[in-house]
């Protein structure tokens, strides 16, 4: 397709996924995420050749948020290996929602995956010692692309606030003997990464470098191994958009992560990285518009990882 | 590769699951199943020229078990709808053993997915009324290309005799609204499409149907409609391997399915349909010489759904 | 007291729970049960001496349903003894509501207690065969000193059209071995039990009995021995008002089994049983007004088990 | 009885608890409390006369661990009343272990009872504050008439040193807003009160207390009010024992709290506080020779709530 074809395109889709904004919410739990504008929307896609095509709202910065989880996964598989990764955590879909405690405590003994807060935890004690915040921050931006990339200070002081929660279940995975490092530090280092501001088009160039085998589509650098990449897309297919994870991969078919501050990494295998900003979340927490615009890509496209 | 080369692959790959055989146990909670040949292995490869590549016992007879909720759930889904299937049964893996009823009554208010026992009673529920049991051994004749597929009446009774936990699913279902015939109908058409004799080479050639689109290779002819075919292949990757569908996914990256009667059907999408017989099964049910053959086949002929 | 003051207080107490009734809803799902006068209020008690003081409408017949779970378990405690009963059953109050499946499949791997439905269906299991219906309505009768009590065939009716999720729970005792006897004879004989028409001066003499270490006060004649008293009088204080059972005690401090047609069977240790008919129940279950009216008793007569 | 009477009786009763001792195990998840003496055992009776007969080991000092929950509850009802409370914490028996998080998290948005260490915690937030640990320390020397209780201090910072999954349960509490209090100084109180150095007199004078409404039998003072005690005396017989509480409320009939540090307190109703001391513990987490010695003492002289 030509440069127009695509901009007409990703128009039509994000006229389409207003519609659906609406029907969602901003998450307000954290306050500083309440303050987002539920109408934001915008889209980017990341292709080999290097061009980015945006539409709506895709220079806009958000709060990364759960996506963090998969540049943390990404580093820890790099850094200290598949085994030593999944010693501490499962790779099982949960059918649970995302801060669930039942089921690292009644079922496993281990968080079921690394796209969970339980899991996400224990892979940033993996990283903790081996990198400071301002290394990942580095990593982060070089995986997106974007030197634009800092810390929310606001967003992560509000949340640092806010995260009783996972408090409790860091000592719970500390009483379990799944992490070692002081939980102090390793909510710190969680919430900063929860905390990086990104744009769509950020998201849609860590999009790309998972779909390109882990290599910078324009510097030809390989920023990530084969079989990481493999790893981390196979986990957001089955993971990726917690208990909605399963009919997500039905309908729309594409490894995608979403985050509560209204943004979605989603990876068209050897081809694309899409990245899309919009803060109305649906029930589950992920973004109500975005999830529309995909399923409508997926399927006008032929993108789903088994279409014809 | 040509046919010596393919044969040379599978034989070896034969060999190293054979290694894995003592590691395994013959299922035999139903008596009838406990009189399998721990030591039988096969493989079949069904390619899109019509070619079926063997090694081991492929042509030796087995109940189909669990692999028959695959067919059911196409069947399902061409005769009822998306809607209808999906209104009853869900699409999220559930972390949980094949038999789970906790999460039936706890969570979900409904089955999680079509590959567990409760989620594939309800699927059978659907098709009662509309198909006999003789029209569906048609159909599974023909998607699997065999003929010699019959009732294996010694497993199918020995099953009816020890189905009680399958009977509270059924009940269960029953007082929730999910299912609407009669429970002992549900029942006999439930086990009796888990009593098909089948043998690697019809599994093959089933996986093979949903590897093409479902057009069956040879005749040319339709069989399934691309949509069916795509969401059950989802969920075969997605749910196909109980509570080890996660990691197989990320080990293997093929939609399989397996049975307690030591099947596997795999499909390698737009190539093809993988066929495994091996009745010593791992803790979690699954074919034990077969996962290791499928993760063999994976990596070295780059079959994972994100091989680069 | 003397009659007229015990009359006195009677009906005060009533026009105590008379105003509780609008707060509760009679049962309805068995629609014979949703037939009930919702503001129908009865009360009786039965003292040593052999008088049975009444307030209105003490007379009026209503289905015994899970107070049935007292007598089956007297009986079953003095024809198979404790460790029979016990082996199969546990004596743990479970925090769960009255039909739950999960601590069953889950936890325990048998039933919590007596007192919730899948306890009680495996008690069932233990008197058949060697009790028929008549013979336990024999001994009903004996032990509520009411030749009126019978079968209500329309209830009875009603019920076993509507035994799905009780159907269920005998299928997963039956796929445990904890039950023997056919699903369909334990639910009959289980629905059967359920159905006895009583008064709320049959409860009342059964609670007198209790009372009195297992001897009819009139007749002198034992009929339960000591030890089983003492057990049923015991479960029925930690876990006889479903998940409400520890509120009840700390605020009523008597034995009471409630059951949903209405009726409460209370033990004053020593010294009184309590019959209360009223089929405007509380969300958990229980009579409403009968709660009231135990509160207050136990309150002003001081016949909390713990009062000073 | 007169005075050699009891005090063979209670030798006797030492003599059949002590069989049971190699059966059991001293807890060691807290390395000082696995110290202690396997073989110690000891039992006191507090009788309203102001005597106190022992046998064994009645007067070695062990950590009141989960005992401290009953002065905790007892000061929380007096100091802050009934409806504050059980607005935190539920009054229903679980049927789970004394740590469970599951229960919490799950099902009823509160912590079960106050016996359990989520209740607990809640109930401690309730006494910061209001109360010193030195205020708390000459309360408890009070009610057990035991002026040598001390801090053990080893013990409290071992328990400190391990207080992990106490740490995950507080921080639950407060992300549900159960908790007002800093973690750290809830955790210090609660681990604190587990750490008081009684003996089975200590326990013995306490039960009395409880026993005798309230009032100190020998210098007629109230230390507590009657509805607390009846409250505390209802909560201990439902849930005293943790996972085992329906059990004992069956064999022994007496209300009792258990801590792990191998301490018993028990109470015959009007008549008698009991104490014992012995660290080797059951599965449950309950003294093990104690269980024996109360099962024939209750037996024996007709001590269960509801004896004839």
């Amino acid at each position: 397709m030509d440069k127009e074809k695509i901009l007409k395109v990703l128009n039509e889709t994000l006229a389409l996924g207003r519609k659906d904004i609406p029907l969602g919410e901003v998450a307000d739990y954290i306050p500083e995420l309440g303050k987002a504008d539920k109408n934001a929307l915008g889209i980017a896609l990341a292709g080999k050749s290097g061009n980015v095509y945006t539409a709506g709202d895709a220079e806009s910065r958000f709060t990364i948020q759960s996506i963090s989880k998969v540049i943390s996964l990404c580093v820890a598989l790099e850094s200290r290996g598949y085994d030593a990764v999944f010693d501490r955590v499962g790779m099982e879909p949960s059918g649970e929602a995302f801060n669930s405690i039942v089921e690292l405590d009644l079922v496993s003994g281990k968080p079921y995956n690394p796209m969970i807060n339980s899991g996400a935890l224990a892979i940033v004690d993996l990283l903790l010692g081996k990198y400071t915040f301002t290394e990942l921050l580095e990593i982060s931006r070089k995986l997106c692309r974007d030197d634009g990339i800092r810390l929310d200070e606001r967003v992560y002081r509000s949340e640092m606030e806010n995260c009783s929660r996972n408090r409790a279940i860091c000592w719970l995975l500390k009483s379990k003997g799944i992490i070692e490092n002081d939980v102090d530090e390793i909510l710190k280092l969680y919430t900063a990464m929860c905390s990086l501001s990104v744009t769509a088009c950020s998201l849609a160039n860590l999009g790309l470098i998972l779909a390109n085998d882990g290599v910078d589509a324009i510097s030809g650098e390989r920023l990530l191994s084969s079989s990481t990449v493999r790893v981390v897309k196979t986990i957001m297919l089955t993971c990726g958009m917690y208990d909605g994870s399963g009919q997500f991969a039905v309908e729309v078919g594409l490894p995608t992560k979403s985050g509560i501050g209204g943004g979605l990494l989603s990876v068209v295998d050897k081809y694309l990285g899409i990245g899309i900003y919009g803060p109305s979340l649906d029930k589950k927490g992920n973004c109500i518009a975005g999830g529309a615009m995909l399923r409508r890509l997926s399927s006008e496209f032929g993108l789903h990882i088994f279409a014809p």
